[in-house]
């Protein structure tokens, strides 16, 4: 097939590198021309696309706002395959659903990244064995989805799951957004400044995704806002039972706490 | 030397392996039996000890309050060096110095483990390039600093870190105890039991540790109640300011709270 992947970022050139080396002629978009020359010279785009005509399908590797606009403006042939890579879809599906369009759309959210991004951390192996969500509605064609599921596999994705823009927004609160927030959170301890030595692996983990771009995720938390909130609230409201349990010294209750989590562990993991 | 290893569980089980590969004669003890045969099976001990009588070290690699009744209580030959492995330092450390000791203690909190416990994980590479934190004070005997400061490089820590019991208690709220809180009550979301598909690293590395043994847990968290109150008190807080531009739809604060966790973030890693 022949692809256009707009967005050099880490997401874009990657998914770019993974389907020309599956095969598919890829051709890349970015608004600056620094990442195109880069993905030219590590061989992750076979050149820069001028348009979308003669293509099977657009992905958009941008930021909520710029994709929107994209979907609104971008000059698509008649019946052409368009996704996105947002971390949101609802305003996503919602734009798209807003009017009648000319392309087919089918949403994804790649369960991949790093705490690092641009192309510099681009790499074709990035989805490899990863989760890949696509977000379908009753008016999502079969044919695009079907086309959208190529790609998807041909990019190296482990595991591919369908559910409705509504169903991930709700789901992704918990488990990309909300971990970015405590991350970012956790790092903001006065005593971070001054632990070097004292951090283990659960230190590390807990705040390798910290360090987020501040612009992109303001974009994302406020299109998930309620889902989001709610989670938040959430969290809050089971740290404080633990907090009261330390300040009443009690030590059943703690124990019952941690516990219960143990229990939301084991059962969590042993699904898998 | 001659080092006796109190407790073959994760811990203890991979100090003995690793000081045995390192040279030492190393003797195990349990309070069960089957470690003891599995760590005999797996070349992890030379023996099993029957007392302490003419090694030069012991460690304590037992939860708190078997370690300070092992302190108070165990048959320690005149000037031998005791340390102990457990997470919380300060209550360990004066209870050393509660009255004279035959033997000369040196605390250690080694910064490494694995979501999984007993003797099936250990591994003598488990502490190959981590952190560990010694505890000192004034009292501390030089002699029997530097034998502590020998055993650990020969169990092969990449870095080891000097400081008093309580500096180590405050910080460890942060890097250990809080990370394995949140991680525990990041887990019982709602959402949780429903997501597979829809995870990626991010979700991983919050709830990786939350599988805690309640038993242990809430005997060292209750420890090192006042420092951890601080450190969930505080995480709480902040998580809070984060809701709390959600709710007002704050896109200017809501990214000013992100862009702060960032700069801590890159200072926080910048300085390794």
């Amino acid at each position: 097939m022949k692809i256009v992947v707009y967005g050099m970022g880490i997401i874009g050139a990657s998914f770019a590198a993974a389907l020309r080396r599956a095969g598919h002629t890829v051709l890349g978009k970015n608004r600056s021309r620094g990442p195109i020359e880069t993905a030219l010279a590590r061989g992750m785009i076979d050149g820069e696309a001028e348009n979308y005509s003669g293509c099977d399908a657009v992905i958009l590797a941008l930021p909520p706002e710029p994709v929107l606009r994209e979907l609104d403006e971008g000059d698509f042939p008649e019946g052409i395959v368009v996704s996105d890579i947002c971390g949101v879809k609802k305003i996503v599906e919602e734009r798209v659903r807003s009017k009648p369009r000319r392309y087919r759309y089918v949403g994804m959210h790649p369960m991949a990244g790093k705490e690092t991004s641009g192309i510099a951390s681009a790499d074709a192996d990035l989805f490899c064995g990863k989760n890949l969500v696509v977000t379908v509605c009753k008016e999502t064609d079969p044919a695009a989805l079907s086309l959208v599921k190529t790609l998807a596999a041909d990019a190296g994705f482990g595991r591919i799951v369908c559910t409705s823009a509504e169903e991930h927004d709700k789901k992704i609160a918990l488990t990309s957004q909300l971990a970015h927030i405590v991350s970012n959170a956790y790092i903001k301890s006065s005593f971070a400044a001054d632990v070097s030595g004292f951090t283990g692996g659960s230190f590390q983990d807990m705040t390798r995704v910290g360090g987020v771009d501040e612009t992109l995720w303001s974009s994302l938390y406020l299109a998930n806002r309620l889902p989001l909130l709610g989670e938040i609230e959430g969290l809050i409201a089971r740290l404080g039972e633990y907090a009261e349990a330390l300040r009443a010294q009690d030590r059943e209750r703690l124990t019952a706490l941690l516990r219960e989590g143990r229990l939301a562990y084991e059962s969590h993991f042993s699904e898998k």
